[in-house]
């Protein structure tokens, strides 16, 4: 009962999965924007292949040296900038955060950590009490007093909007959360957080604010940790890691979903400074000789595909043609994102802001069984259409999505609102392909040179 | 730096692994006492066959209805007594000792925990605080308050020994902790303990102690836990689950390392009633369908090859091997177990009942270097030869097992105590099959019925 499904009130039954498509015990095709674990393409004949020789092979728990593990810790910290060259393979993205606060308050024996409003940093005892998406829908839960709760750095509904330099003035929240603390004796150990911050509702902070942030606390005594578990392995496009995007290097960073295409499997990584002050470590399957086969082939998959390459081409068409259908719709607020994470905030209205779970319910539920287009709507109030795509998504998938999820949308503001108050690329007046950086070959240097004359979405 | 292995000084190498044999990078092929994750054999052709078929057609995450994750519920739900008909599928046996605990507490609302001393739990931070073994051994750690520990209900070497009904006495030291935490205004919310201890030494309980504690847990307002990860799933050969041997049906049981044969999966199960407290629940990788399909081939193997028998006869063997070598050696102390979980304590003399950790590193490296036989040296103070093989395990292979066990351990002893001062099988004076249960045909009604005539364990 407590278990929680996508679209609660029609679940859907699959039965297979190819690319970047699922298909339903009737057979019918789904294209996935959601799966983001599927980070190579759904059952990837590269991944299975590996995956199927190592577990006919070797699939032994913790405790023996294989070669297929140090290759891939090798692999893995080759995508990773000094001085984080120390991995621990774990198996899930929890997993991961709970060792990388164990070695945060290790080495810096302070219990306080930092995190921020609305994140969600998994589903374990410890991680829930970082996670305000969790623990303020809990009742009766009571804050820990080493948990330290900052603002969400949202340019469109958080504290700071419209303003100049938010990225200083969200940085300046935490400064005060620390010279709080220190007021009542407390010491801050830890800053948690996503780089894209993907429950809050899929924000992506102003570029300076991890620089300032990483500064303040690193001056007060903490070490940074960086959750890459949404964000991470290419999907941001023009890095591997989202945090290089923001010009940081974090202290420890989780990694997750996508290594693994599916498999369980994860990683926390940081440098020897501080992997050497956490003492025994043992993961019964952390590491296991299959996982790191299968990692090893989603690594030479990225290069190999030029994934990362298509991540930022098609994530920008993406993030283009939402922006370009934007003014089109009353209940469109913004558009933001990097690479293949993409977000559109539903609204009641352009000038209240007011978030519509309503509307971004129906628009996902429509999006499914009209288009058989899987997109979640997430975020604290539901209502950010949530774009987390298999890596091998296409231009087309994404002409595709922004042109139905326009009608769609459309139909449903015509239905809540009456009729033609809203417009559509389907009205005629406009074209996606006019106005849109949508094109249909994303890996050739000539889409590459038309996207360059689209703004940067910075 | 801080991954432990086995055999530290010169770690294996392993390359592949069949049935109850792994085989190093040179071929050589190690007898396998150690890997109760393999638990119907390494790399089983069933069981690889299900996860290469599932893999290749859908391995998605958390979020979607799958028809082999309702499956495999149901099947493992079977192996339960009632009331226990509910179950939350996770991916390591911390993950799900970590949910039973945040299951405990909701249901109960209260914080408090008594686990046993010396006890592991698992390698998250909520775990490591009711883990002695591991928090033991932290500098600067300090036990959170709410964590009680009960001594260890070891009839060997613990509080309580050579003394009548033990069982009763160790209840008794429960419940003067539940008196003494009462007494300063705390509530103990719940009981947890591995039905067999496996870290702290391979410890049967005596078998009336879990009626007696459940019953003075619960008549205070708690919940008991079974932490079934290293035990469960059949190894105990007698029954699906170790606690069902000790006639008592917790409120949350915890079960993990057997249940995919290598691929990381778990499960806690627990009532409606308790699992109705929980609220949200998402694992990304738990219940996936790679993990479904692998776990539905193990319960298929179990019943076909019968391993719950031979688990119990082989692990009869294994047992009263070991007790019949015991009286030949000065440094075995005591010989215990349940179906495929075998300890051998190592003690310097019979007399001191002093723990050897020297001596059993020693045997353990020579059953390795000189037999090819993988068996840990475990237990708080590591003198406790611990024996979890994969439940193919045959009796010729136990017979060889104690036969090498029994010529090692007396060259040990010849050496650190000078020559011939102990016995062995082959100083002619013994032989084996004269006096133990270790059969050559394991499944066989003869061998059944021979069996009958040793006296039972207990």
């Amino acid at each position: 009962k407590s278990c929680k499904l996508h679209f609660e009130s029609a679940p859907v039954k699959m039965v297979r999965a190819s690319k970047q498509y699922m298909y339903d015990d009737a057979g019918t095709e789904y294209l996935d924007g959601i799966n983001n674990v599927a980070h190579v393409g759904h059952c990837h004949p590269q991944v299975v292949h590996a995956g199927q020789q190592q577990m006919a092979r070797l699939s032994t728990n913790f405790g023996f040296l294989t070669d297929v593990q140090g290759m891939y810790a090798k692999r893995l910290l080759e995508t990773f900038p000094e001085p984080l060259n120390v991995c621990f393979l774990v198996n899930s993205g929890s997993e991961a955060n709970d060792l990388a606060l164990r070695l945060a308050r290790a080495y810096t024996k302070k219990k306080d950590i930092i995190c921020v409003d609305n994140a969600y940093h998994g589903n374990l005892g410890s991680l829930i009490n970082i996670s305000p998406c969790r623990f303020k829908k809990m009742q009766d839960f009571v804050k820990e007093d080493w948990v330290h709760v900052a603002p969400v750095p949202d340019v469109y509904r958080g504290i700071h909007r419209d303003t100049s330099n938010p990225g200083q003035k969200y940085a300046t929240e935490v400064a005060k959360i620390i010279t709080h603390a220190h007021a009542n004796n407390r010491q801050i150990g830890t800053f948690i957080s996503e780089t894209l911050l993907a429950k809050p509702g899929i924000i992506k902070p102003p570029k300076n604010y991890f620089k300032m942030v990483y500064s303040i606390v690193r001056g007060a005594g903490g070490v940074c940790i960086a959750d890459e578990i949404q964000t991470g392995l290419g999907r941001v496009g023009e890095h591997w890691w989202a945090f290089q995007h923001f010009d940081v290097v974090p202290d420890i960073v989780t990694c997750g979903k996508p290594m693994g295409n599916g498999h369980p499997m994860a990683a926390v990584v940081t440098s020897h400074q501080i992997a050497d002050c956490l003492g025994d470590f043992i993961s019964t399957y952390g590491g296991n000789p299959v996982a790191c086969a299968i990692g090893l082939s989603v690594l030479d998959i990225i290069h190999n595909e030029k994934l990362m390459s298509a991540a930022k081409s098609v994530g920008r068409c993406l993030l283009e043609g939402f922006k370009a259908i934007l003014p089109l719709h009353t209940t469109m607020g913004d558009v933001r994102g990097l690479g293949m994470v993409v977000g559109v905030e539903i609204v009641t209205d352009k000038e209240s802001r007011k978030p519509s779970k309503e509307v971004a319910e129906m628009l996902s539920y429509k999006l499914k069984n009209d288009a058989r287009m899987l997109v979640a709507n997430d975020g604290p109030d539901k209502n950010v259409m949530t774009l987390v795509p298999p890596l091998c998504f296409t231009t087309d998938n994404a002409k595709q999505l922004v042109t139905k999820f326009d009608k769609l949308l459309k139909e449903i503001e015509d239905g809540l609102l009456g009729k033609d108050t809203s417009k559509s690329i389907d009205d005629g007046k406009i074209s996606l392909d006019m106005i849109s950086g949508i094109e249909s070959d994303s890996d050739s240097d000539e889409s590459e040179a038309k996207r360059a004359r689209y703004d940067d979405v910075d």
